[in-house]
């Protein structure tokens, strides 16, 4: 079975991701360690993931706001759990000047900063700083903020959006009156959070908290969203955070009351990033390359004219630009149509191959023929073999384009079904003990290859435990290489169920899954 | 005279602009040193500007992509003039990790890299290296790229927008085959900077090419656009270089011509920043605040309700409520119009005041007797006052329904002829030689007001001097804290004009100013 990517998800699923961000042109590793080139195409993706996240982010009252790149390090050690996060993997600038000694640029000792400056690995403690100043009574709040930026955590270990050293995201930040509108706040923008992924990235996930052990450091209650990757593995594709007061007591964020007492505010933070886009490749990708979801595709339609160095070839070229013209003017998800002739001098066949592996969603293929008879030649990316034959079909012009915008929408819809099937049949919950888990995720096997082979997720009975009990479960799964992802939301735990781990009556469930 | 900022331009113009700044809510110094924290209305100005000139980028063939923060040590050496250039002038990181010792948090000396990062002051040297990667044959050529990005250039003395360490900014890097290809390029990007400046900004420029001695480091040519600030001086507001074969040849940046052989590539570069809101503020500010060209102004129309904690307030609102709906189906340039009903719990004297100093281009002030007569109480920012008296005008509110689209580029197009009155209005050629130039700027005066007060520019005979002839001249002029702006394009030299620099036949014309 020949496929256009050099290796299949079965093969290597690790290689198979990294031949897709390759060959679908979606970046490329860059001379600074685990920082990555984001290429147009994959740049495409994330300003269609951008203009649609913001759009719900100033929907739901926040506005957007810039903060300086760099945090003095004395912010960071202004809350201490949020130190202890982070404080392992951060950009230090020391100095702040070059020179030329002896025909070599070194960095100049007299520039020493007084206070070293963090690239900002996220931005609570600036932000803030800013929350101090801003509020002073309950009439300032709440205080709904975002902010699109660069962010740098030092990682050791780096993989194209899935983690890099540099990476984009927005981060939202606000702060309340009460612990009731913080939580609120968390859970709407989870809820925005669970939205975008499911209806804009086509990835089904599964919402909820975040165990203790799991927060972001500092808060006081964390949710996320999670995705099942091809390979089985959890990929947490977004958080929100309830900050409680923490925050606010460590740098003095407070307001008078309507009844004029001195109160410390709520906070919450949130975001999403650039591996959203690693999500989407190992959610909807196959062994032909990437597979977009067409509300997050670039172009949703490209024409590739067949072009055989014949006195025809300009006529099937103007017909193939009237097409691109009447596409153009249709729209689809209550946008313009994003349409593309691909007219660059290149054998059309490599052309076909290339969009398939970048996964446009519908590709037109116009030879004479197709010309002559007035239709298109429709190849659909979700739907593009038929065992090892490539399916195509003709359709009239007047028809592909009466159908385009509906076309999209189905293949959107399947792209997510096909995802959600996925998910869906792959969460276990018939363990009857912590051993079943165990043997399930093959910690009994001899072969590596039994470990990672796919296994999905399992749902187990939960009591909740806290401090060195959790540590104890977070030790067991550790030696499985396995995680607990989270508590997922509306979901009760069966009637008389025992918490697997401890024995202890569940008060709900827990997933557990290997995870990037 | 009263008005609406504790400080007049006449007064004290440093002063009054950083009072704009603040009160119109822009922006605010941040405890890092240098870098500033946009506020919601100075980023709503900046997210305009951004999709508007994202548009001409891409209309122009351009593609975003993203390059990494930060450029290894080595990088910045490769091109000579280019190290010279922004040697002096940057952010280093130089560790990687944080650790605790004795409860405090420090740099970890382990953690020390084996080459410094410099944070990009801007990527010509990182960009190009992929462009080598990129580029084999004349086939891969012209490579057209944009990314929108931070930038840290270590400024010693900063003001908000104008000069800040960290800025935003975008900047386009290109490779070509050809000269003729690359100055074609870098000429058409600075006729999208004179569009955006003058067409969204209503800011009046004047397009030219710098003297040698104002290049870009490593630049063949750089041409600028030039626009008059208020206190008559120039503000450089976006420039385009035409790298030559520079960076290419520093960088091996080569391609096999058709030909078959191995050539150079001819690059460019060509970028506009933050400051360009710095541009909008000492082109449109008064002393009431800052007045937004409606094209980039986040809100367009805001409607105060005039409430007087009276039962007929809820009635007043829902007047409000159904016009703010009336209005925002308008269209005006060919944008959804942008309006905001201002319902917080404030004074209405307040309100009116906080969007007279944030610039808002229309006020819509209603109280119960404009409810009865069912109409409306227009102010026009841009016509605030006559004389002391605020101009406002009752006008139906059907009326000013059919009338907003028109209404809002009317303001836009008074905004830009005030600007370009001023402008052309205050560059003088009239001098007989370099001593009247001096003296009109007033190098004779005793006092320091004579020298700082409203000179506009001069423009004088020019025979292009280089290398030391042009040293002498800039040092000549810095004396008088003045400096070359550019020549501007398509204007010849008076027949038979002498350089007033030099006394040599002159070849074209150049500006002096006093500068940003």
């Amino acid at each position: 079975m020949k496929r256009a990517l050099p290796v299949t998800r079965e093969d290597n699923f690790p290689e198979w991701y990294q031949a897709v961000v390759d060959q679908a042109d979606l970046a490329e590793t860059s001379p600074v360690r685990g920082c990555m080139i984001i290429k147009p195409w994959g740049w495409g993706i994330w300003e269609l993931v951008q203009a649609s996240l913001d759009a719900d982010i100033k929907r739901t009252g926040h506005e957007n706001c810039y903060f300086p790149l760099f945090i003095p390090l004395g912010f960071i050690a202004q809350e201490a759990s949020h130190v202890e996060g982070f404080a392992k993997e951060m950009a230090v600038v020391t100095h702040h000047r070059l020179k030329v000694v002896d025909g070599k640029l070194v960095v100049d000792p007299a520039s020493e900063l007084e206070e070293p400056l963090v690239v900002r690995p996220t931005s609570e403690t600036i932000i803030g700083d800013a929350f101090r100043r801003w509020v002073s009574s309950y009439r300032d709040l709440p205080i709904l903020i975002n902010q699109w930026a660069n962010v740098v955590r030092w990682e050791m270990r780096t993989r194209m959006f899935l983690r890099t050293t540099e990476f984009l995201w927005q981060e939202g930040h606000t702060a309340h009156a009460t612990r009731e509108d913080a939580l609120e706040e968390t859970l709407k923008m989870l809820e925005v959070y669970r939205a975008l992924a499911e209806d804009v990235l086509a990835m089904p996930v599964v919402v909820g908290e975040k165990p203790e052990s799991e927060r972001f450091p500092g808060a006081e209650a964390t949710f996320s969203i999670e995705a099942m990757m091809q390979d089985g593995k959890a990929l947490q594709a977004g958080t929100s955070h309830y900050l409680g007061t923490n925050f606010a007591r460590a740098q003095n964020i407070r307001y008078q009351s309507a009844a004029g007492d001195l109160e410390f505010c709520h906070t919450t933070s949130w975001g999403v990033s650039t591996r959203l886009i690693g999500g989407v490749i190992m959610t909807h990708g196959d062994d032909d390359g990437l597979r977009l979801p067409p509300r997050i595709a670039p172009k949703q339609v490209v024409i590739v004219p067949m072009l055989r160095e014949k006195p025809e070839d300009a006529e099937v070229l103007a017909y193939c630009e009237r097409l691109e013209a009447e596409i153009g003017k249709l729209s689809a998800f209550g946008q313009p149509l994003r349409v593309k002739l691909d007219n660059k001098p290149a054998r059309s066949a490599n052309k076909r191959w290339d969009w398939v592996r970048r996964g446009a969603p519908i590709l037109l293929e116009v030879g004479p023929r197709d010309m002559a008879s007035d239709q298109v030649t429709l190849i659909r990316r979700d739907k593009l073999r038929d065992g090892d034959k490539i399916v195509s079909q003709g359709i009239l012009r007047s028809g592909f384009l009466e159908r385009a915008p509906d076309l999209l929408a189905e293949i959107q819809a399947n792209l997510y079904a096909e995802a959600k099937a996925r998910l869906d049949g792959n969460i276990r919950s018939d363990f009857e003990d912590f051993e079943a888990i165990a043997a399930y995720f093959g910690a009994a096997a001899e072969d590596d290859e039994a470990r990672s082979s796919f296994r999905g997720w399992a749902r187990a009975p939960w009591a909740r435990p806290t401090g060195g009990e959790l540590e104890a479960v977070e030790a067991r799964l550790k030696a499985l290489k396995l995680t607990l992802r989270n508590v997922p939301t509306g979901r009760q735990a069966p009637l008389d169920a025992a918490c697997v781990f401890t024995g202890r009556p569940a008060v709900e469930e827990i997933l557990i899954a290997r995870a990037y």
